[in-house]
């Protein structure tokens, strides 16, 4: 059997991304942490930590990282049904997530859960690809994303899709766009992009022109941002219903083509390890999200 | 004499993060991108890609990039001196910056001088010590952050300082800290945090309670949706004045500690290269912030 203080101090190491925090997350010493770590690669006869800055899991230590989590899964569900539950039995979920549902309906839609059952979320925001990779890697143990193809080992629910909008101020459609659409093939109306693997704007202009455009871009990595930019006649960029819905109603921004949306599917992959505490969250993901999304 | 021609190749396909959608932005088939690059490895005598994907530049690539953005940005201004202004005339800024700024004064700062120069940004919201090290290897022209040292052939300016408070909402005061701060020492008021680099709170509690706590902790990489977070009970957090003002009014927001701000400096760091874009941006920047920073 393996000795889980040992791996409970590499996991600690990575997540905190020092031997510094994890001492004092372990509420052990810095060498203690340091010394656990050898004895386990010594006992397992592989390096598993690169000691860069901030230091980083080797291949084997990602594989051993990904049994530790589902252990401690496990292990947590087990206190669950052997201890009552007391204000300090706080217990952790590792989430990645995307950018638009983090601004949008997901806090409302934990807010319950995480009061009642003393959850705490370390959540991770990345490009798809990016979580995707977390997930496999077993360091969230669940992601919410469009990708429809399932992680092995994994299961996949869907969330409900999000509605997105092309928008704009009324100043940029006077400035750029005052005959319609035709502005956008003199390539000088700029549109905003959230970063260079977004291809919604794209697809929504290659629907409506049939070309592929290629405008003046703003890159804006921030939803809020994002935002501020189109309500400032900075661009015009695909903005989810759930973020514009005020500013649509009191006319503030309109869309550059009436009632044309382009709906996104979102999906909750986690792991099937049979922990309960993950199986309620993923009930009322799915339940929560399918009251917001559409 | 270079051939800038293909040094364009290979920023183009670092910056676009791959072969084809290089060949898009240079209007050129992926096959002559390919050859370019090819070419400039054999007259550098250097391999200054790596084929990953995304693909990126090795370090003599990284030293090639950085001296040819600094060129193009010299001849931007060049073309200033020579050429009238068109609609047509973008260019382009790479700015890194952090996140709180995005999503506060930045997008009103910089509004009119985009609209009325015809330049697009290109935003990078990272850690400041990614930001500062994509300064250093010129894929950014500056970046707004915290770090007051200067990065080598950069000049530094004082922006001003954001001010910070410890924010929670009633029901989180009325659940958790009834009788002050006294839970805090309880470790069971939970407490939010951007990312792991992020030390404001530590540094807050420290100061408060003269103790290095070591509280319950949701993760929340979202400026927004952090400030949601504490909006909906789920945590305290250090949230900037000009993100809060309106809560705190309203009085869904209260202060843990009345009248305790935490300033946090925040600078300018831009390449001295004597462009005239990036001296009118600076001193737009400087003098923008100062009306909107403390």
């Amino acid at each position: 059997m393996l000795d889980y203080k040992l791996l409970e101090a590499l996991a600690s190491v990575v997540e905190e991304g020092g031997f510094e925090r994890a001492a004092q997350t372990l509420h052990i010493t810095q060498s203690a942490v340091s010394q656990r770590i050898k004895l386990l690669e010594s006992q397992t006869g592989q390096v598993l930590l690169v000691r860069s800055s901030p230091p980083r899991a080797t291949e084997p230590g990602v594989r051993l990282l990904k049994h530790y989590r589902q252990v401690a899964s496990l292990e947590a569900d087990l206190e669950d049904a052997l201890l009552p539950e007391g204000p300090g039995a706080y217990r952790s979920l590792t989430v990645g997530l995307n950018a638009d549902s983090l601004v949008t309906w997901f806090p409302e839609a934990v807010q319950e859960f995480l009061l009642s059952r003393m959850i705490l979320l370390d959540l991770r925001t990345d490009d798809q690809d990016v979580t995707h990779r977390l997930l496999q890697d077993g360091e969230v143990m669940g992601c919410i994303t469009s990708r429809d193809r399932a992680v092995q080992g994994c299961r996949i629910h869907l969330l409900g899709s999000m509605r997105y909008r092309m928008l704009a101020s009324p100043a940029y459609m006077d400035r750029w766009l005052p005959s319609g659409l035709e502005g956008l093939r003199d390539l000088e109306a700029p549109v905003l992009i959230f970063n260079r693997k977004d291809r919604l704007q794209d697809r929504f202009f290659n629907q409506v022109t049939g070309l592929s455009l290629n405008p003046p871009v703003h890159y804006i990595p921030s939803a809020t941002s994002f935002l501020n930019f189109i309500l400032l006649g900075l661009g015009c960029g695909m903005v989810p219903d759930l973020q514009s819905r005020s500013f649509l109603n009191s006319g503030s921004l309109v869309e550059l083509v009436p009632d044309m949306p382009m709906d996104v599917p979102l999906f909750w992959h986690c792991w099937d390890i049979g922990s309960s505490l993950l199986k309620d969250f993923t009930d009322v993901l799915v339940q929560e999200a399918g009251k917001r999304l559409f």
